[in-house]
């Protein structure tokens, strides 16, 4: 009875003024157990438990795996209908009163890097866990049925969301991954069945949407006392191989004006990446993070130079354009120094917007909550850009403490992990209503 | 009787204003032969040669042995006296009229790096048998004794010469070599006896002089259309380990100005070594060499960079100048980039310079043979800068084609290579005299 009575009122909320009131208090004065979820997030940071602190548990180790079967233990404590699809993804179903209506989805992972930390995607895992146990402890039912996912091996390619794509080929199982079994060899040994990638692929329109709370990664909130960070997108990237060809010759015979010295164009190469990504305004970024110099002997001048070029943005044509300078850059550079500039392209992953309907009630969530929040790009990629293709999808970031990620000092505060859980709650249930 | 008027005539030169007249021209006409010179240059090219042009002879491999050997059966048809010593070192002696009188020695060495050319070392070695066999056949013997010398190993650290400095250590013995071999086999392999290195040892003033001909390794002398270098010493090589700390984080959730990014510093830092080296006029060299950046993923901000820095000039105050300017630039590019700059001197070859009165003669004999020359430094060590720790050197350059050398596209033309073996010719003949 209580469940007729609750589905009923949803979407019941009148504005009056610059005062929102939802009639129906009940709800809106819900909020998820902030000692438990914390206690789960250090529950499960025992799993691939580093001495320097954090952890490894990297897709498809023992570590992955124990940790897989405890997080299987809460899906089904938050009384979700569990299951692991083909792909290994952890799946915990909740049946909404309209059967007709397509699904939401809420999760994230909870890999790790090598040496990782604790709190990159499992603060987004262990909170749709929440929100999910939450909803029960509370009887409440969503017209819409709802999906806990928590995605496998985030970390080694978004292998679990892309699955969810079609996008996985044959050839990619076959690669080997941190773990030192390949990909298909970690989805059977997670208990997936590579066999049956087809059943797991779902089709564009099949998700009502796709919702994930998750650490900012960066130090943006924490620097700037924000409480939840409201993702505009998930940034592009576009990788690049940059070989530069000078000539290997004897350190010690030949004279500085006489020198085609490939990584003194390199360094200059370098300085000219940070300085044109940093001379237009936004939140683009330029990467330089691997550098070979040949044959890189005290005493040989570098005849090559073969360095990584990344840029990130929300806008791909903003990319192409700073890289058409970084290119024209090069070319200065190559004509001064006698050495030659070559480009190759790597890997290009296009940009995920959010759905703007989306961002706004995660906003308006959060205000209601009275919590502070910043719209922003997310400079990482996530599972969300791959559930981007499927249907609308929200992100919801919370302060990382010295933007410090992929290490054992990654740490998010208590409260602002609760907060971010509550947002996500609200935030569905808001959708859910509309 | 020949013989004897000879020697009776040494020294006999009388100068009359600007025009000089040795007052027996049979001395000073003689002239090495240029074509066996370069046939031999060119059989010796058969050990170790390489497909693609050069040789790979590294010391102790069996190409260097077969190519002594040859060079052992040269020396023997030059009537040199000749005698492997303990060190491996190849030594041909030839008598000398006044038996009380120190020796002087002439040669270089035969092994190359590894893909090396066929002139370096090879030139001065085929060069001094080839004055050895000029003289006899001239029937010329000097007042003082002459050693004909084929130093071992000299582009592995110039063992065979810092064995008669006394120099090697037991531990150095053990060092493995590019052979493969430790470089106490290797001295057994081609022939010495690394238990009895203290009989090659010999004391400063034991020698009246060294003359060592070399190509250039570098472009002056080819781009400057001089036929003669006359080397003002062997320049003192400084190297250092540069370690740059950064912060290592998440190239995508970083934002540009929130970075510590170590090789954007060491790039700064790699074109501050330039700018410094190149500011302050001279022949000094400065050189990045090695460089590694960690973590050294295109995703990740570098962490920490170390590379290599090298420092040579003939002046080793300016080296410390130097040096001193670059690690004040390091702490101001440290400031700016929130980065940590450490220098760890790593080895430190002190100048050698060469004798004046040597150089002088050089020039004497150039001129004489109606050659162009010019003093310069040696950029690079050789053999030389171990005998100038006994006694007087000297040393001569001939042309290298565009400074290219460690290369099989390493030349020099047979004209130049003939001057320069005359140059040492008259040079060690004028030397004898006085």
């Amino acid at each position: 009875m209580n469940i007729t009575r609750r589905q009923f009122n949803y979407g019941l909320v009148v504005s009056l003024g610059a005062l929102t009131v939802n009639r129906f208090p009940s709800q809106s004065t819900i909020r998820i157990n902030s000692k438990r979820i914390i206690d789960h997030i250090l529950a499960l940071a025992e799993f691939g438990k580093n001495p320097q602190g954090g952890v490894s548990r990297v897709a498809y180790s023992d570590a992955d795996k124990s940790g897989r079967e405890y997080v299987l233990g809460l899906m089904r404590d938050a009384k979700l209908n569990v299951t692991i699809d083909a792909a290994g993804n952890l799946i915990g179903r909740r049946s909404g009163t309209d059967g007709g209506l397509a699904r939401f989805l809420i999760g994230s992972h909870i890999d790790s890097v090598p040496e990782g930390g604790n709190y990159d995607g499992v603060v987004g895992s262990m909170g749709a866990i929440e929100v999910a146990q939450t909803l029960a402890e509370n009887n409440i039912i969503m017209r819409h049925p709802l999906e806990v996912v928590v995605f496998q091996n985030e970390e080694g390619g978004l292998i679990g969301s892309r699955a969810m794509d079609g996008e996985l080929t044959e050839k990619e199982l076959d690669l080997v991954s941190r773990s030192g079994k390949t990909i298909r060899e970690g989805i059977k040994f997670i208990g997936g069945d590579p066999a049956k990638l087809a059943d797991v692929r779902r089709r564009k329109g099949e998700i009502a949407g796709y919702l994930e709370l998750h650490i900012e990664q960066g130090g943006i909130l924490d620097s700037e006392k924000i409480n939840i960070g409201v993702v505009e997108g998930i940034v592009g990237i576009n990788w690049w191989d940059v070989t530069v060809e000078g000539f290997a010759n004897h350190a010690g015979t030949t004279a500085m004006n006489n020198r085609q010295d490939a990584l003194l164009a390199a360094a200059e190469f370098i300085q000219g990446v940070n300085r044109i990504v940093t001379s237009v305004p936004g939140r683009q970024v330029g990467t330089v993070g691997r550098i070979n110099a040949l044959p890189g002997a005290p005493n040989v001048i570098p005849g090559k130079v073969v360095l990584s070029l990344e840029l990130r943005d929300l806008d791909a044509a903003k990319i192409n354009r700073l890289f058409e300078r970084i290119q024209a850059e090069a070319q200065k550079i190559a004509a001064d120094s006698k050495t030659k500039f070559d480009f190759k392209s790597i890997n290009v992953n296009i940009p995920a917007p959010t759905d703007p309907k989306f961002r706004s009630v995660i906003s308006d969530a959060a205000r209601d909550l009275g919590l502070t929040t910043k719209l922003m790009p997310s400079g990482a990629g996530h599972d969300a850009q791959d559930m981007a293709r499927l249907g609308p999808v929200g992100m919801i970031f919370v302060p990382s403490v010295g933007g410090i990620s992929h290490s054992p000092r990654e740490f998010s505060h208590p409260e602002d992990i609760a907060n971010g859980a509550n947002v996500l709650l609200h935030t569905l249930l808001k959708l859910d209503r509309t």
